[in-house]
């Protein structure tokens, strides 16, 4: 199955996808949407729009993740996050995709087992399950891929889940 | 020319619409989206952004407001109403409309001539204004109507402070 990750954001947001198969995970594609500062917020949010439409249709993922957020510094950071999250959950519901919100503490236990885990130690074990390395890898799209692979995870596990209930 | 003003929420977001033409304003409609509660939150941003979308293509107003709300109780509240915010202007921006992002004080400013004015005052001037009655008008469509008149107001100014510099 494959996973699409989201760490939202309208300058910058980042987009992480994997692929889970007989219990291995591979990266597909990782980076970031980067918007024009010169242009208006509604037109940045409609390049975003389109920008993550396009990775839907490119990779199909049967599954979207869209980090929940809460550490804003203010009301206002959050105001301005929570657009670029809406946009994004707007597109997957638009595909007819189910959407993960996990928390971040959530994607820190997936990938660490952790939910305390630090930056660093999520980085670790995002380039370790995937058997990749993310030098040079910007922090949103890493933070997607945790995102992405959490969400991967989570599909996987639910049929067992069901089973065992 | 014809304005939409919009109050963004997720769960009931405010809308009004108004004609301003030789000086004079018209109620042309107002009222609220409601987005169904047992439903996810993506699917209710889709809703909502197809309930907008239709607003503009039944009235295709020249000009979009979307208020800028700063005064969110806390972080998550303020993330959320950034979710709604984030789909209105998408909306406007796919119709390649003009968007107004006014403040409170500025809406309040534009009807009452007191940034500094109460709801009471201000669904009493955007009353006479329109001529209209709002008995029964939920608050939120009131508050998109204030919106709007701003939103038409300063439309109708510009080219004449454009000529004036």
């Amino acid at each position: 199955m494959i996973a699409l990750g989201i760490d939202p954001g309208t300058a910058t947001c980042g987009f992480g996808v994997v692929e889970l198969a007989d219990g291995r995970l591979r990266l597909v594609d990782a980076g970031v949407v980067r918007t024009d500062a010169t242009r208006t917020d509604p037109d940045r949010l409609r390049d975003l729009h389109d920008a993550l439409a396009e990775l839907l249709s490119e990779h199909r993922p049967q599954r979207v993740g869209v980090e929940r957020l809460f550490f804003q510094r203010n009301v206002q950071t959050a105001m301005v996050v929570g657009q670029a999250r809406g946009v994004a959950l707007l597109v997957a519901a638009q595909a007819g995709l189910a959407v993960d919100e996990p928390t971040p503490n959530e994607v820190k236990q997936a990938v660490c087992g952790n939910g305390a885990a630090d930056k660093q130690q999520v980085a670790t074990m995002v380039a370790r399950l995937l058997a990749v390395s993310l030098d040079g890898v910007p922090d949103d799209a890493t933070d997607a891929l945790a995102v992405a692979i959490g969400c991967a995870y989570r599909a996987q596990a639910e049929p067992r889940l069901a089973t065992a209930r």
